[in-house]
């Protein structure tokens, strides 16, 4: 199975991400091995998922023992996506020891990490089964992983938001705030970008009341995003904008109340902590 | 200030990681701001504190908006290692308002995990108080801000551990298992590491038992490594080997067991959670 | 005047497009001043054009002298946009004659080539001057100059279509050549796309005839590019659907038929030569 | 047949530029694709001429789609330097239907542009056919591009002057202009080149009229670039001239105009139209 | 035979290094062979040694081959680490003769001086053959060939001293000098380092005298680098220290001396002269 | 004294092995003066001879105390190319002690480097005053270090040969032994080459006896490289051929023959030790 083909690993911050990851480990000169284990003795190991989660990046992992080691042979057993039960195992690999030892810390820091914001996803989702809401991520990510965690999203079940600042369109409280001071109202901020916009982009407006959600509306924003409204004001909002504009919530959202949040009548949730402050899937790396 | 001499900036990683979020945020080219915002429009930003922790990263912080324009003015108003209430002020931005828009958000995701991981750290240097034991970092750390995180966590009041592979010797699980498979003793293993050992470093060995503790010292580890534990067996090494080698305990450590671990008689304690699971600590950039 | 502080020239691409072009012309070796020229004498040159036209990146201009040899100083006596009449000076650089003439022709190369984009770009926008329409590029750009040649389509009063394959959804008759021969009609593959649609990006879709325009129209599209159709067929088609989705025409665009498609009623006319056929304006750099 | 292997794609410029290209067009996130296309289908596409001309930079297209994927299957059906009718196949992509759409736009780029300049070169060349007059290229070239332009030139029958400032000798219009502020003749200035001259390079110098031809030549200047002289005066410096030293002729040369340049005696015509002003030939990739 | 497995040849600065050096000598544009080699025309070379010495560097240069042109086919005779003898042939190369004949002088570079001090440590380890003595290398080193050349080092038999300076803690004469003008004893120095240790290195303190020495080991230094002092000085130092802390002698050895310097009883003598003051070991590439 | 300015420092190789070579030492993470020296203590270093010998590289020793911290104020007291006798300053470094040290090594291994071979050259030309022969510089330099000891070299009076491939030709002996294989005679390869020649460079060709040095100056090589001839030989060569064809000699020179080579009439004499063998000139940097 050839993992480097995938399109994700060809994306220029993902490789410079990976590079940049092995460089500041210094995988090419493992001293505690070099010092220990002979040059040509070989191993195996197993991915092991010690904790239960969804699988998420399964062949960065395998393409970090590649570039470590041409010669080592890394064999998946579980797509990313999958469900692992604690003591499943996800990959084996095998070859020379000293490779598999070096890059061992580098690709478990990449899989443990991308696998427990999937699982995180999965949760959400799960919490919001049936009410038809997109849970989806936000741009508040880790410093050079922003591929890598949208597509951790994905695999547990969740929507991507903007990419970055050249992908989408969001007037956020910062851009009306700024604005404001030049003498400006909400609605003549958002019809002065709505006659100005891009051929082929959507507005979105961020609000914080009911009285906002309208103004945008009116003005003729596509998407609105309620940020950090209670329950109740976003029900009053919903009733009155839904199927006229695209409703996201944000800020504030739990996994105690994303479903009271859901079944608001948003369409869309989207939810910084997912990559924030993701929680490693517990995993491990097991010699034979 | 000129933020940009700190030796730790000038560090290739912690450059090629800044450039690198930059990059993936396309912040030079931030479509919904020349959407809104006048090209010459001057704004003021701060950066305030929306929960309590320690502050870590503001150089990175202000070095991100006078990359993306040096014409931006950053003042420092909270070193790194500060204590913050809910409502402090930390630095504040001032001039180009798509400048300060643009490069918001790669900023806040900075600072905003470094600071979380410094607040981690100061809890768990709080609850071993008056134990002299000292909290270290491991190598569980998010790709390409290995250098970035092991700052926060001095930030913190912690201690460093490795930098990387070439930088200490630690003798782990996964060597062992595989020198055992060649029909080696764990004495075997450590007095061969001690012959061979480089000049300038001490050797470390990861043992998960009292019998392995005491054939891993007998045979001239100079550290050991309590690996997952339990504190009844942790105060028995302490009890044979305290003194006659250092001794670090790691995994399974949480705040609320971490004094108990502490009070077992060990050096130190390493935690991979501090980096691998932090939490992001809140703060807001806000227009005035 | 501080042109480094572009957020255009921060971008990543255009970082690197400079240093290669510098790179590639051995700019820090250029043997034949070092034989003729002393080594500290100085000169002053100008900037003029010998063409008319539009100007379009001066800064670039300027930084490129800059980088070569700091103490140049460089005066920008017309800001990108304007036009200049043949003869006219628009930038005077004064300092070490050899750093000078080492970095000239790289300047020159940028400066010519992005000039000649905005002024090809005015003549189109002249061309249809009155009727609302806007004309518009495409991403059939020189390789590492996308950024820089999108913004001299905008001095040249252009706009700016998607920057690259994730900044808009266009489906082009290739994406409907691949899927039909899954048996999918145009009007199932837009409808599909509509449901699966990201949050905030519209729509667009490739047509050839006035049947597809209409499948594509009622099946979702938000925009239509109308592609190598007839000015008859675009007129029938706007007839049909202008002010129920955006039109765009495409494809064997001259000046001398701009004018005809614009009174069809499309609302934009995106022309690939702009960029990718593009005649350098004659400028030159003179020593005084 | 590995395409790879070629020299002039191991060049540290040229892999420079092809990795701007993809990442500028963000080939590795079409957005579009994965909206439409099913992740595994397979798709043939041909790259097929729609216009005639001479064919350049079939390698670099090739390498394009096999770094975009490297499961792709590229034949090539046409060599560099072939002469290719309307409708001729000049090479087909086999494989993932995603990852050929994804990294079509920058193949086409690249070949467009490069087939451009091997088909203007051609037609300079064939109109001075029978003279033995040399067409050659300049240094204003698209940054980035200075190699592959030159390796067009050479498929388009023409030859390669400089490629860098490093890598011959010439002696402009402005290194002239700096040093006769300090009161030097121009065979003050030639004399002095002469003297002091690398080991292993000629010396050509610029001139503008019959008197500066000669002077330079009675200096020891090896070849003269007739810079924008008339028909007239060059056949008068060739008739004076010719077989002593090489000569050059350059500026203001058109296809209509050029033979009669040819037919004055020099020995090579330089023309940057070829590259600074190059049209695209329009050829098309397109699916079966 | 993959040599590109190595990790050696995976580190960041080596592939780097490797880069740098064929961009610098522009190994894709080699203009001599264009001009007199037929395109396709294969050739058979032969490295062989000049002179007698050790090799090393067989696997970087076998690598720089097949980077020029991976259709060159080496075949590796000798390996790293191997006595040549004059004459005696260490590769064969075979393939494309303009792809051999471009990388020639890259490759030689790397193999000629890293055999180079392969060839000198080799020197010195048998003049100290018998007593135990390591010779070491120092951070003296060529810019950007730090690894490798430390690899060299092993390869003539010696030991590596730190990589770099977060590798192991030496407390230098520069450290000392700045520390005594803050009115600090060499004693009280060292012992505050003791103090605040990093949990895995030894401290090794750089001395001149023999009262220094025994003030450094009294508080608490591991090691002790004893720079320039005289052979009965040094033998003095072993005689009251040898057993309690390491000891190290640096500074003024040549190869007359350095018996003298190992019988004095120390048990490391690094060198600086093996890395920056290397002779190129004779070796040329001969075609058959 | 802004020394960035230096079109050298600007060159990408260069800029590419300053980083390197701080990088490969991490620089930027001194563990050692962490662990003793005060965070804002200040100190002052001076740059001084501890042996005699040209200065060569202060500009780039200068820059790399910059690059670590650009508070640290460099002071140049001699230029390159000085004579420098034992205890004479070249450059004094005031400013945070940390970074002083940190970057000491690195400073140094450049300038050791370069002087040392500055100081050969000086003394290979010092041993040929009054034969009007120039000594030259080869391609046999260090990796990544090219233009820094072209440089050198022309600051110990030197002259430099080709920087690369692409900046001259010369015809080696494996050039010759390749196509002889296919039949031709050496005045066969030469005369082609001369009739295929670039515009603007000049022909050399590598010959081993007087018969061959007369066969290819005949057949109109502009240059001979008279490559390991004996002196009688090399005479017999003058005597022919001086003034008609340049003549340069190589092989098997030393300080103590180049004084007789440079006697038979050889124009210039080209030395490889000087760079593959230089011998690093020892300096000190001092603490005050």
């Amino acid at each position: 199975m050839n993992n480097n083909s995938s399109p994700l690993l060809q994306n220029r911050e993902v490789q410079d991400i990976i590079a940049l990851a092995l460089a500041e480990d210094t995988a090419q000169n493992d001293i505690s091995s070099k010092l220990t284990i002979p040059e040509s003795l070989e191993a195996e190991a197993t991915l092991t998922a010690k904790a239960e989660g969804i699988l998420a990046g399964v062949d960065i992992f395998s393409t970090i023992f590649e570039r470590m080691d041409k010669t080592l042979q890394v064999d998946i057993l579980k797509r990313d996506g999958s469900w692992l039960s604690c003591g499943d195992k996800a990959a084996t690999i095998h070859g020379n020891a000293r490779s598999i030892l070096a890059a061992e810390r580098t690709a478990m820091n990449f899989i443990c990490h991308l696998s427990g914001i999937a699982t995180a996803t999965a949760l959400y989702v799960e919490a919001v089964k049936g009410t038809g809401v997109d849970i989806a991520d936000t741009r508040k990510t880790m410093a050079g992983q922003r591929m890598l965690e949208k597509y951790a999203i994905i695999c547990g079940g969740g929507k991507n938001h903007r990419f970055n600042l050249s992908s989408g369109i969001l007037i956020k409280d910062n851009h009306i705030a700024v604005l404001r001071r030049s003498g400006l109202t909400l609605g003549q901020i958002v019809a002065k970008a709505v006659a100005n916009n891009k051929l082929y982009l959507k507005i979105e407006v961020e609000v914080n009341t009911i009285e906002q959600a309208i103004e945008a509306a009116e003005a003729g924003a596509d998407i609105l995003l309620l940020d950090n409204m209670s329950v109740m004001d976003m029900k009053t909002v919903t009733g009155k904008l839904r199927g006229k504009v695209r409703l996201e919530a944000s800020g504030g959202i739990t996994i105690d109340n994303v479903r009271a949040v859901a079944e608001t009548g948003v369409d869309i949730i989207s939810i910084g902590a997912l990559t924030h402050s993701a929680r490693a899937l517990d995993m491990s790396l097991e010699i034979e």
